[in-house]
C-alpha cells in the first residue's frame, strides 16, 4: 500500500510555564479528570493480520492526544482569540464557535474574543467588515440556528500578508480557523508567515468538511447531520417515485471527490437502487450500463431512486476547467446530466417514465445539527482551546477511535479521504441497494483507471509531504 | 362585484329508503350525534355591512350540510365502491383513502373497495392495471407515509367512455375521486355519461389542491402541511443567506394560478423579504423594480430571502404556450429567471453577491401531513362515504366556516379561488415582509391589468356556469 | 337552546381623529387594501335549517371586523405601549409579542414599548422586576424557540388597584394582554378601574388557552401545535403498547374542562382506542364500563391506546376542592387514577399486561408553534394593535369564520366552549376510536347529569351576563 | 488497572466447506470488496504512553473481524433462521430485523426465516404465539416505526430447555437474539445447551442496550436516537423554566447503572445545569449539596435545569430490595424523590419556585431512528448474518474504533461499561454545565466509596471470567 512515512509532531510556540487556571488531577485514579499528558498518544492503526505484525508501523503513527494541560503556554489575562469560518456552511458552525468563546471565558477566564466576519475577507480592511465581541450571552442560543454566526465565504487564504498584518493589528494571539482543506492550508501558511515574523500567536484549525473526506479522522463535524437532512429527501423521493408510473427519483448530493454523503443516504433510506460516487466509475450506455440497470429495474418494480454525489460520473461529462473562489474545481453537473439523459433513453424506447430531480443541497448545510453532531462540535470547540492555551499551533483538532487529538495541518490536508470501493461501508451499501459493483462495460478498462487515479493521489501526497517536509526542516 | 347565481342545489341518484346501520340519534338535544337533514345548511355569506343587508342574497347561497343521513339510499351489501387519486401529489391522500375505506367498512359494512391504480389511467385496460382491494388492515398505516398508496397520474379525464365502460365493468356503484380541478371536471362528465347510460352510480369527489385554489371552501388538505415544509425551507435558505456577503435566498414554491402557499409561507417563516405571486404583477427594472428595491435591502441589511409562486410573474417571460397531461399551461420558470436576472444586475453593477435557488416542491408534495391537516382528510373522507351511500352524486365535500358540505362539482369548478390583493391575508403578508405594495413603475397600468383579468375571469366563469346551467337543463 | 342575548358592541375610548399612518385605500375594487370600517361585521351565525330562517337572530349576532382604521384614536408619538403574558404556556406566546411588536414599532411608528415580566405578577412593585424594553431587533428570532419571552406566572389578576397604579406609573396608554379565562377577566377589571379613574388606556386582549375552550372563536393559538405535539407522543406510546404482550398505553392530555386535544388527538393519531373527555361521563365497571371494553378490545387485538383529557371523569375521583393561582379547580388526577384501576382490574384476572403512563403536557406547552399557528399569532398580533390604536378597549382578537373580529371581553369570558356530544366532531373521533357512545351502564343517569351539567352552565352564564349588563349600565 | 486478561476467541461450530453465494474479491487491491478473513483482527487498545509501550498487550486484546467469509458453514438451502427480540424497546429494533431478513435472503438465498414473537417468551408453546415468517416484503417499511415488528418481553431466558426445545422444534439452526445484558447471558445458556444436545445451532447476538452500558464496543444501537429524543424534551422543559419565575425543570432519563444518556443530553442541550448520574454521587444537603448549588444557580439565573439517569442518587433513597422480570433490580425513584426534595427546601425557605418534572422514558424507546443509528442497526444486522453464515456462534456484533468485530458473549457481559469520572466526556460535560466536580460535603468518603464500587465491579467482573473460562475448559 501507501509507502508514506507520516510525521504527527506537534509544533509548539515554546515552554509551558503558566499554571493552568482549570483545577483538574494530576493522576489518575482519583476519580475526577486529569490533565492530560504531552507524552500521551492515541494509536493510528488499529487493523491487525495474524502473520503481519504492525506493532512498529503503528508507532510510528501514533497521534498526540488533545485535552487541557497542567501548565499553559498563554497567560489567559494576556490573550487576544480570534474566530474565523470559511468556506461554504456546513451544519454545526455555530455550535463549534459558542465552544470555543465558552472555554475561554469560563475555563481559562479569557475577555477579549473577537469573532471575525465572512471568513477571511474580514480581515481585508477594504472589505471594512468590524470584528464581533464575542462572550457566553451572545453566543448563548446561536446551536439553535443554522448557519454561521459570524458569516463566512470562499477563498481569500491566499492573501497571507495582508491576513497576518491584520492579526497583528487586531492584537490575536490565538487564531482558530473552522474551514476546508483549502482553508487550512491557507492557515498552515498564515502560521509560517507568523513564525517568519517571529510573533508568538498559535493557529489551531477545527477541520470543517461536510463531504467528510478528511484523512486520519472517523468523520468530521455535520456529517451525520446533512446524512439526516438527506435522507429525508431521498425519502420523500421515493414516495413521489413509488406513487407515478414508472416514477424515477434523482437525488443529487454533496461529495466532490468522496462520496461519503451518498453511500451513508443510501444506507439510511433504505430506498435508494442506485448509489453514484465518484470512486466507482460508471458507464451510462452498453448492456452492463446505468441506463440498462435502471429499465430492469422499472421492468420489475415500476420504480427507481438514484442517489448520486455531485462529484460522480465526472469523466462522462465535458470538463468546466474552471474553479470557484475556495479553489476547488468547477465541476460539471452530474444531475442534470442524468436528468436528460435518462429521460432521452427512456422517450426513445417509447417508455412513459416521470422523473423527477431534486438537489437538497442548501438544506442539508444550513440544518441545525443533530444531538450527537452537537455535541461532536462542542468537544472540538473545547478541545482547540485547550490546544492553544497550551501553545499547540499548525495543527487542526480531530477525531480518532472516538478520541480527541492533533493532528498537524500538514499531514491532514496531505490528501482526501475517499470511499474505498473494498471497504465493507462500499459493501454495505451495495447491499443495501442491490446495484451491481460496477456497472461498466469493461471492467478491465476500469479498474486501470482506479489504480491510475490511486497512484497519481498517492504522488501527488508524497509531493506535498516532500514540500512540507522541506518546509519543517527549514 | 360578481353577478353571478350560483346554484348549490345537490343531485341526488334517488330516493333514500334503506335505514341506516350506523345508529344515530333522530334529534338534538340527546347528547349523542343525530343523523344530519337534508334540510341543514351553512351560509356561505358571513360578510355584513350595515348599510347593506345581505339576508336575501344568503339565502340563495346556502350550502347543504354534509354527514350521516337516516335514510341511505344503497344497499350497503350491494356496494361496490372504487377509489382513485389523479394528478399530482399532496400531503394527505392516503389519509383521505384510508378514512374512505375505514368508515365503508367499519360503520356501513361495505366489504367490496376496489382502489384504481395510477389515477384515471387505471381504468385503461391497455394499461393492464389490477385493482388493489381495500380493506382497514392493507391501509391501517398508509398514512403515516406520504405520496398515494394507490398511485396517480396526470390527465386521462377526457376518455369518458373508456372509464364508464371499466366502471361498469368493475361493478362499481360508488366512485371516489380525489384530485384537483381538471379532474373533478373529468369526473363530472363521467357522472353525466352515467346519466346518459341510466346507471345509478355516485360520483363523489374530494378536492385535491395543494395550491388551495378552490373556490368556496376555507382551505384544501394539504396545504397548511405544505406550507409546514416550504416554511421549514425557506428557514433553510434564510440561513444560507444570512451567513454570507450579501446573501440572497430565493425559493419557488408551488402556485400556478394562486399564491396561497407563497403567500402564508412568506407570514409563516417571518424571514421573507420579497413574497411574489401571480395576483400582483411586478416590474424588475425601474425605480420601483424588484431590482432596485432588492439592491436598497441588501445594503441595509446585507441578505434577502425572496419566495416566488411558480406562476408569478409570468408576464415578464416568453409564454411556452405547451400543456400539461392535466391540461395545466406549462409555465415558463420564473425561478430560473429570477435567478439570472438578478445575477446579471449584481455583476452589471460589480457587487459580489452569493445568489441560491432552491424549489423544494417535490418535498412539499411528499411530506405526511401535520395532524391538523390528517384530522381533516379523515373528516373529509367520512363525510364523502357519507355522501355516497345517501345517493348523492356530481358533488365534492368541502369545508365553509368549519363546517362540512356537499358543493356541485359544476360550481367548484367554476372559477379558481386567488389572492385577492385587498384581503387582510396580503396585508398582513406585505406587513411581514414590509416589501412595497406594488413594485411597478406605472400603477396604472397595474390596476388596469388586474381589472382586465378580473372580467376575463368573471366572463370565464359565467361561460362556465351558462353551460352548466345548459346542461342541468337538458 | 340558549335564550342569552349576547351584545358584541364594542367599547372605544372616544372618536378617532387622527390619521393613520399606514397608507391603506379608501375604497374596494383598487387592487390594494382598504381601511376597515366600524361598519363591517362577520354573522356569527351560520347553520341556517330550511324551515327556520334565522336572519333576524344573525344581525344581532354580527361581530365587530377587526383591522386596520383609517382614523386612529392615538398619536403614535405619543403611545407607549405595554404588553404581558399571563397564566401557563401555550405555544405561540412568542410570536404574538413579535408581532405586537412589529407592527406598532414598523406600521405605526410607536417606540415605546414595555415588555412586562412574569405576568400580572410584574406589576407589583414589591417584586422587583424591571419592564423590557421591546423593539423589532430584539424580538426578532424569540418566534424560533418556545416559552414566553417576557416569562409568565399565574394569578394576581385580582389586584386591579396594584396594576392599575403600575399602568400609571409606567405611562402606560396602550395595554396588550395575552392570557386565559381568568386573566382576560382580570383584564375586563382592569379596563373598569382605569374607566373609574377616567384614564384614556385601551386595554386589549389575546386570548390564550391551549385547551381551544373559548366560545365564539374558530380555534384559540397554539391549539394546533399541541394536537401535533400531542399526536407525535400517542404514537410513540401506540409503538410501546403494540410491541408488548397486552401493552396498554395511557396518555394523559390537557383539557380542564374542554376534551378538544384529547379528541382532536385521538382523531389526528388514527391510533387511540379510546378518548376520554370532561363532556362524556364514563363508569369504570359494569358490563359497559370502560374495563370491560378495554378486556374485549385486549382480547381481540392484543394492545390499546387510551387518551384522557387531565378533566375527564372527575366524578370518578374524591374532589380536592383546591384552586391553583390563576383561579382554577385543582382537579383530582385522572391519569393515576386510570393507571392503577386499570392495573388492580387485570391483576385481579390474572391478565398479564404492560401498562405505560405518559403525560406529554410540558412538552406540548413549550413547543415551537407549527406554520399555521404561526400565522394565526402573526395575525392576531396585528389585529390587536390595530384594535388598540383605534381606542378599541375591553375586547379581545377572535378569529370567527376565518375572519378577525373584535369580541368585547364581557361576552368572551361568559362561559367556555366545550365538545358538544352530539357534534360532528365527536362522531368522527368515535368512528376513528371505534368506542362505544357512551361506556356507562345506565344512560338515563348520564343524559340526566348532562342535561343538569348543561342548565348549571347556562345559569352561570346568564348571571354572568346579567352583572355584566348592569356594570354596563352604570 | 484491571488486572483481567481476557479471551476473544471466537468460537465456531465447524469447518467452513461451502463456497459463500456472495461474489467477492479474494485479494485486496482489486477495487471491489474482498471475503474477510479470520485471521483479520481489530485492536482494542488504542492509548499509547511514549514511556509504556503496549504492543504486548495489545495483540492479546486483539478482536477478529465481522464480514462474509469465502467458506462458510451453513449450505443456504439447508438454513432455517430464527429472530427474537428481548426486553425493554430501543429504537432501532425494526431496523436490525429488516437487515437481518434482508441479507439472509438477498445476499445468500435463505427462505426460511421465522421471527419469535414476544422474546423469549415466545418460544414457550404454553403461550401459543406462532412465528412470523419474514422476508424482504413484510419488513420492507418497518424501519418506518419504532417498536418492534416481533414484540419483546422482559424475563424467560431462565427457561433454557424450553427454549431449545422450541428451537429444535422450529428446525432452526441459526438464532439471531436481539437483547440487552441479562438476554445475552440467555444466550449464552442457551448455546451451551445446544453443545450439550450436539446440535449444530449458531446463536449471534446482537447486543440492545438503550443505556450504552456495553464494555467494549464504541456505541450500542439506537442510543444516538435516545440522546436525540431526550435532548427535545430537555429542550422543551429549559423553554418552561426559564418562562417562569425560579423555574425548575427536572428531566429523569433511562441509566439504571450508566449514565451515558444523561451525559451526552446534558451536552447536547446545552441548557442543563446539572447533569446527576450513578457514577457520580452527590449529596442533597449540606454547603456543597445539591439544594445549596441550585439555591444558588437560582439566585444568579432564576431558573434552572436538572437531568438526572434514573439510578443516580441510589445511596439517598431507600432499597426496594425488588427485580423486574429481566432480574435488573427495580431502582426507587429519584425523579419523585428529587421533585419531593427540592420542592420541601424552598418551601421551608419561603422561596417561590416553579417546578416541572417530566420522564420522556417511553418517547425516548419508541422513537424512529436517526440517519446515522439506522446506518449502524443495518451494518449489524448485516454482519450478524456473516457471522452465523460462517457458523460462528455464541459471539454478538460489537463495533470497535469503527469496525464491525465479533466479541464473545462470555466476554461481552463481563461487566457494565460506565460514565469514567476521569474520562474527558464527563470533563467535557462538566464544562458544558459549569457543575462542581463533586457535589459532596466529604470528599474522601465519596472517593473512598468509588473506589470499593469500583473494587467490587471487577471482583464481580473476575468471578464471572472464571466461571466462563471454567465452563471453556469443560
Amino acid at each position: 500500500m501507501s509507502t508514506m512515512k507520516y510525521d504527527f509532531t506537534v509544533e509548539n510556540l515554546g515552554e509551558c510555564k503558566v499554571k493552568s487556571p482549570i483545577e483538574l488531577s494530576l493522576d489518575h485514579g482519583t476519580f475526577r479528570a486529569a490533565y492530560v499528558k504531552d507524552s500521551s498518544f492515541v494509536r493510528r492503526q488499529v487493523n491487525v493480520f495474524k502473520d503481519n505484525d504492525d506493532a512498529e508501523d503503528a508507532k510510528a503513527n501514533n497521534l498526540e492526544k488533545a485535552g487541557p494541560r497542567e501548565y499553559i503556554y498563554f497567560n489567559p489575562a494576556h490573550v487576544t482569540a480570534g474566530i474565523c469560518t470559511c468556506g461554504g456552511l456546513c451544519p454545526g458552525l455555530n455550535d463549534v464557535i459558542r465552544a470555543v468563546v465558552r472555554c475561554l471565558w469560563n475555563r481559562y477566564g479569557v475577555r477579549r474574543i473577537r469573532g471575525i466576519q465572512f471568513g477571511y475577507k474580514g480581515f481585508f480592511t477594504e472589505q471594512g467588515y468590524e470584528t464581533i465581541d464575542l462572550n457566553p450571552d451572545n453566543v448563548d442560543t446561536i446551536h439553535k440556528i443554522g448557519g454561521s454566526f459570524l458569516g463566512t465565504s470562499r477563498g481569500g487564504g491566499d492573501r497571507v500578508n495582508d491576513i497576518v498584518d491584520s492579526i497583528e493589528r487586531l492584537g490575536i494571539n490565538m487564531m482558530f480557523i473552522i474551514g476546508g482543506d483549502g482553508t487550512q492550508r491557507g492557515a498552515l501558511d498564515i502560521a509560517n508567515e507568523i513564525d517568519k515574523r517571529g510573533l508568538k500567536i498559535s493557529v489551531v484549525g477545527i477541520p470543517k468538511t461536510v463531504d467528510n473526506d478528511l484523512e486520519f479522522i472517523d468523520r468530521s463535524f455535520g456529517f451525520e447531520t446533512a446524512v439526516q437532512k438527506a435522507t429525508q429527501a431521498v425519502n420523500s423521493i421515493h414516495m413521489e417515485a413509488h406513487s407515478q408510473i414508472n416514477g424515477i427519483g434523482l437525488v443529487k448530493l454533496m461529495g466532490r471527490e468522496s462520496g461519503f454523503i451518498a453511500t451513508a443516504t443510501a444506507l439510511a433510506s433504505h430506498e435508494t437502487n442506485f448509489c453514484l460516487i465518484p470512486e466507482v466509475p460508471f458507464d451510462m450506455d452498453g448492456p452492463n450500463g446505468l441506463l440498462a440497470h435502471l429499465e430492469q429495474r422499472l421492468i420489475k418494480r415500476h420504480h427507481a431512486v438514484i442517489v448520486v454525489a455531485e462529484g460522480a460520473g465526472q469523466e462522462l461529462l465535458t470538463s468546466t476547467n474552471q474553479t470557484d473562489a475556495s479553489g476547488n474545481k468547477k465541476l460539471a453537473d452530474i444531475g442534470i446530466y442524468l436528468r436528460d439523459r435518462i429521460t432521452e433513453y427512456f422517450a426513445s424506447k417509447k417508455i412513459h417514465i416521470n422523473l423527477k430531480y431534486i438537489d437538497p443541497g442548501y438544506e442539508v448545510r444550513a440544518a441545525v445539527t443533530t444531538a450527537n453532531d452537537s455535541i461532536y462540535c462542542e468537544r472540538l470547540g473545547n478541545n482547540a482551546v485547550h490546544a492553544a492555551m497550551a501553545g499547540k499551533t499548525k495543527i487542526v483538532i480531530g477525531l480518532v477511535h472516538d478520541k480527541y487529538v492533533h493532528i498537524p495541518i500538514s499531514m491532514a490536508t496531505l490528501k482526501r479521504n475517499i470511499v474505498d470501493p473494498e471497504s465493507s461501508l462500499w459493501r454495505d451499501c451495495l447491499d443495501a441497494t442491490l446495484q451491481p459493483v460496477y456497472m461498466v462495460n469493461n471492467i478491465n478498462t476500469v479498474t486501470d483507471k482506479l489504480r491510475k487515479n490511486a497512484d497519481e493521489a498517492e504522488a501527488k501526497a508524497l509531493a506535498r509531504l516532500e514540500k512540507v517536509t522541506q518546509m519543517l526542516k527549514k
